[in-house]
């Protein structure tokens, strides 16, 4: 599928891609670029990689497809640092969490070379964990994988893409940049801050007392806080309108409680449990076989 | 360990006990007493109990442990219902979510009976399912489980109530049913509703998109509504106290984004990192096995 691919970043993300697309036989050399010795090193060790590259610039020559798999923090910097020696007719791809913002920054960086194909996409995969070290080959292997191509972007690029995600084991789903952003503010952002603020007030004698149920609910807010400012910074309206909508429904409940009115509160417990049962059902989530 | 225990309500906590006696020999016989047929055949055929019985007071005759595992909307009644039939010296214990109010109910219907000694306990342990379909052995096996003894409570009968968990493989913790109550509003009733709420705002359409972080958090929103809807009755005040505080840092987060200010939200996820990664440490939380 490709010749050389570059991923910059080769970290859980960018990882779990080189273990993917080497071992289906998807990519002949897969080179990871960082900027630390030591990751790169455990990439190369998990098979993550073929060749490391401590230089952005030498790193992406001559690759058919680059990855830029970092915080979004970094992307003007590296997009702008390596245009002048991607090759020409390449495909750049990101994999950020926000899209409006990141499409801004690297269609700017890459303005000089109308002659690169830059296809934005974000798999809804990944974990609390961060590094090579976390890295699956199999981490998107039934995820979702959000696509968002631009108006100028070529049809061929697009299913070339696309068809990297599918032979990952991702479903491909295309939106705009905007659409992203809204609908993943909602599903992903804004619950992200609810389990982190959860954590945040949280008691921790208390906590120590927990079930299982809470350590489900709040897993996500062992993510890297850096990374997680980047992404509230880059999407903070729809982030701001979300958590203020799901504010709303918890005064509801808070109301609900004050005038001992339980049955408006057991209505909004129905709505709760219907939409996460279907929910499952619809991404087959799998429970765990009982032990006895 | 005991001779006859006698399970009222032998679903997934009833049920587990269930199992977890008879696998460990720790009862000889266990009876189990339900409303309906067809979830006490259930139980019989998963092994959780011994005999079955639609009548309570037959059920409870001669057990030296009785085990309330019901609704907390049924205790007042099924008390009363089986108080005279209580073996004298008989141990009777509840495994409900809330304390105060559920051993004034349980108390004043046992006022009768002060040769039955009656210790509260809440094993924190459990899912977002129901039934003895649900029940496991192992259920207990690392949770904690707290003893809310009463002042007076023999501590012949604590001890022994307190064995019987630890035999089933749980941690022991003793408080005031008060002091109960407010810890877990805490770090399991206001999560419930926080994931709750989640998903009663979340647009379906759009959470189809969404990854495995939102079915973790979430995933207490498929418990029982009408279960969880009789605890925040029960424990109303501790509840409501506790998601007025969750939503202050909500507001905190969406003045942060408001403002720009980034480094005060970040502040935020990193105090919330810290804390979960304790918990999860203190918890012994066993990731997954990488697969590649």
């Amino acid at each position: 599928m490709f010749e050389k691919v570059a991923i910059i970043g080769p970290g859980l993300i960018g990882g779990s891609m080189g273990l993917g697309l080497r071992s289906r036989g998807l990519a002949q050399t897969v080179v990871g670029i960082g900027r630390r010795r030591e990751s790169l090193d455990k990439a190369l060790e998990i098979g993550a990689i073929d060749t490391a590259s401590l230089d952005p610039k030498t790193g992406v020559q001559d690759a058919d497809l680059v990855v830029l798999a970092t915080p979004i923090s970094t992307f003007a910097d590296l997009t702008a640092q390596v245009a002048d020696s991607l090759r020409a007719g390449a495909l750049f791809t990101d994999v950020a969490s926000t899209k409006v913002e990141v499409v801004e920054v690297i269609s700017s960086a890459l303005h000089s070379r109308p002659d690169v194909s830059y296809i934005p996409t974000h798999p809804m995969a990944g974990s609390e964990q961060r590094g090579p070290e976390a890295a699956k080959a199999d981490l998107f292997a039934g995820a979702i994988c959000i696509v968002t191509p631009l108006t100028d972007t070529f049809p061929e690029s697009k299913s070339c893409i696309a068809g990297m995600w599918r032979a990952l084991g991702a479903k491909v789903v295309s939106m705009t940049p905007q659409a992203h952003d809204r609908a993943v503010a909602r599903i992903s952002h804004m619950p992200h801050l609810a389990a982190a603020a959860l954590m945040a007030v949280m008691d921790e004698a208390d906590a120590r007392l927990c079930g299982k149920g809470l350590l489900d609910t709040t897993r996500v807010a062992s993510g890297s806080p850096s990374i997680w400012t980047d992404i509230c910074r880059a999407n903070r309206e729809h982030i701001r309108a979300s958590v203020t909508e799901y504010i709303g429904l918890l005064q509801k409940m808070v109301d609900a409680l004050d005038n001992g009115n339980m049955a408006r509160l057991n209505e909004i417990l129905e709505t709760a449990k219907s939409k996460r049962d279907r929910l499952a059902r619809d991404r087959q989530v799998v429970e765990p076989p009982r032990e006895q």
